[in-house]
């Protein structure tokens, strides 16, 4: 791929933070926040606690990062990817509270809210599941319509935002497999992950520049990529950024926050 | 006590409200709020859950009632009423976290979020432990210094937070007995509650009109009365507010709200 | 019907009770226990709360009444009612803590634990799903295989609980109406109640002297009738028990525990 | 100190595991197992969760450990590390829910529970603290008399659960300094740690072979120690032990388990 047809390009950086809880740490967040550009940080149910999100928050601002409210199922045990059988009324309830209890301290923070990102078990139904997806809307609508909602690019939950208005985040995801559909290769599934780092690389960089991106099957599918989610939950995260980060930039594709 | 002495006194009554959870339900919230002024609902710690508070929030804008947040400490198994050794900086974020969720309710309803009430032991802790003091009103500074805060009348904590420049409000009890230290004879100890109701509302009467009120050993103390507070958990808490409304409006004490 | 021709009939009565949570009250148990010869009682999970476990085991030994354990999803927000996604290995965990820490209780009270009886969204998906059927029976054979497991007639459940060679008892709902499988009408779909106290209790007697039951599209089932289920969480549950059992009395139905 | 004079010297190493909580992964268990004689298995409220529990349980039977209940408050936020304020009651249904809800996984691994030690501020509270103390022993003795409990050396918990008549384990610990009454020098205070492995051990195997150690004031205790506690949340733990236990065998003193 020639340097100038990915000139002007740009892509968002995202991960999940904040997911200590109590005593009980989860990732690395002090290595990996310098590197991202947008932080979806845990509100107190999947993962993290109040000193954990207003520390996650206050470090955020340092660094001049975005932060997202990143609601997960009441299901701390569970770490939010078990599902849950949810009435619409119960999820926009539970997606208000933990969204209004993150904003507590970005607000406090002299910050604003960048968006909502939906976790886990929770997020994955909200792509494909209507019920579920007008739910997450309603309540970031009823919260604060201004928010951005992320989504997986192509997927049900984006329609269904933009059809409401919201401003919509089209996400792709480094080291994960596609289906036809351009859903998630559930991770039980074989060649759900992308192993090895230069391939996940090479797929993303094309990503964001032509926007295709081959399935499972090999189909070619078509996506927007507006953020690229980063794992921040694994030994190997901070190792991956900090390859992933400089290929972009030797492909002069820029990291920049969404908000601009 | 003549009519014309009377004129011109008010009062806010404020109850304890949305302390339901789940399946678990407490109080008797429809009945009582049409007869209140403020209600301090339950940020989902103590008691109360997202789709409670949601329900009661709406249910106060509809009967034209503020709301202030009632948050405790995280001990739903002990109802927020046993005291935990926290640090400042825990404290402090816990009440931040819970306000905030509370405020996604009240601020996606159209209203504005009228005061913090800390609740139970970490509220009790609050009226006499300095450190406790401070860092319920950090919390409620940080999140938004226009808030007001509940305190008892003559409490440590109405001093600590007048000094901080908060907007404070000077709570008194109808049916509790007082220590010559202003504040109230712990649950445990006998003749803690005044049980005659006509007696109850006599004291509350004079307080409201003269500041005046005896201690439980026969002491004068003088208090501020800018709310009355009025417990909901109780069987005969309905019949008990109806009396008192009763009784308020024939010494032509009005009954209104905090915000004017 | 013949006096003749039900002589000799015996019926267990089992109600769900200890569900009260911290001061979360629950259901009338005080007034339900002495009319009982079963109680499941919760474990802390959906409800219950050490201090009422202790306090429900040691009522039930008062009187004589036997004790199983009721576990639930670990869901107190949901009560235990609303479905979650789990491993095997998971439920069957799950389950055997609840009991160990309920049998706690039974064994420091100097009783035996009779039963295990599924609560709510488990207890319901364990009648139907092969999956959640073997994982609670496992769970109870490792814990002991004597214990007796409860299910509902007909059920998936009870033939892969016989299969394992655990002690099964075969129990019938007095006030719900049954699908042509046998399974309960989901309380969502109407006529799920039978509202009729005259007719349920007519149906349950029916039940247990013939094993006869009409399902809601009007079709005879056969059922075996171990356990008669009360429930004890609504308002009117003392005065249905006790109209039940001045009906089975009548009828020279004997009331009468499992363990014999 | 010559060979001659420490022969037949003899020490558990007891260690907290499964603290663990669903994906919030704590210490190094895999690898401090083996080199341990005595497990103390958190019961799921300060850490641990059923699946873990079953999986340290099955552990510890694989290396022929004894396995005890670590039972705390119900503080998951807080690791069990913040004192609560409890009635004796709550404190002995507590520990009895957690002590039977391990036992579950304990008796279905076809062993048999050796102890109990209580975790955290509860375990702190217990060693000064006449009410807590006896709360603890009751609980064990209503539970099951034969446990041994777990007490800091000259601890007044040791002197109550053996005036109870219970079976008592005195504990000494290998990196923590003494005050001059026995009671570790707390955390916050300089000093608490003895932060020199070498030192450590030397003061563990003067204490093991002479009963004597130095507090942090220079004031000689006299201690009995049957077991020596080894932190496993460490990342140095795993390094720790091996040293110790090394420095054990070069002395002659036997590493053995408290069931002979």
């Amino acid at each position: 791929m020639a340097q100038e047809e990915i000139m002007g390009y740009q892509i968002d950086l995202n991960s999940d933070l904040g997911e200590s809880f109590g005593d009980f740490k989860v990732g690395n967040d002090a290595a990996l926040l310098p590197l991202l550009t947008t932080a979806n940080v845990a509100c107190g149910w999947h993962g993290g606690d109040p000193v954990v999100m207003e520390k996650t928050v206050k470090a955020a601002k340092e660094y001049g990062i975005a932060v997202g409210a990143h609601p997960g199922y009441p299901d701390l045990m569970g770490f939010g990817r078990r599902d849950m059988k949810l009435t619409p009324a119960q999820i926009k309830a539970y997606i208000k509270y933990q969204v209004g209890a993150l904003d507590a301290f970005v607000r406090s923070s002299g910050m604003k809210l960048q968006h909502v990102k939906a976790h886990g078990a929770l997020g994955n139904k909200a792509m494909v599941d209507e019920m579920t997806a007008n739910a997450v809307c309603d309540a970031v609508l009823e919260y604060d319509p201004e928010l951005m909602v992320f989504g997986h690019a192509n997927s049900l939950f984006l329609e269904i935002a933009k059809d409401k208005g919201l401003r919509t985040v089209s996400e792709i995801y480094m080291d994960r497999a596609y289906l036809d559909n351009s859903m998630l290769v559930p991770r039980s599934q074989k060649g759900a992950m992308i192993e090895d780092v230069n391939v996940a690389i090479e797929r993303s960089v094309r990503l964001i520049t032509t926007g295709k991106v081959l399935s499972i099957t090999g189909k070619e599918l078509t996506m927007q990529a507006d953020s690229l989610c980063v794992h921040g939950d694994t030994p190997q995260a901070l190792e991956y950024l900090i390859t992933l980060r400089k290929a972009l930039e030797e492909k002069g594709i820029a990291i920049r926050g969404l908000q601009r």
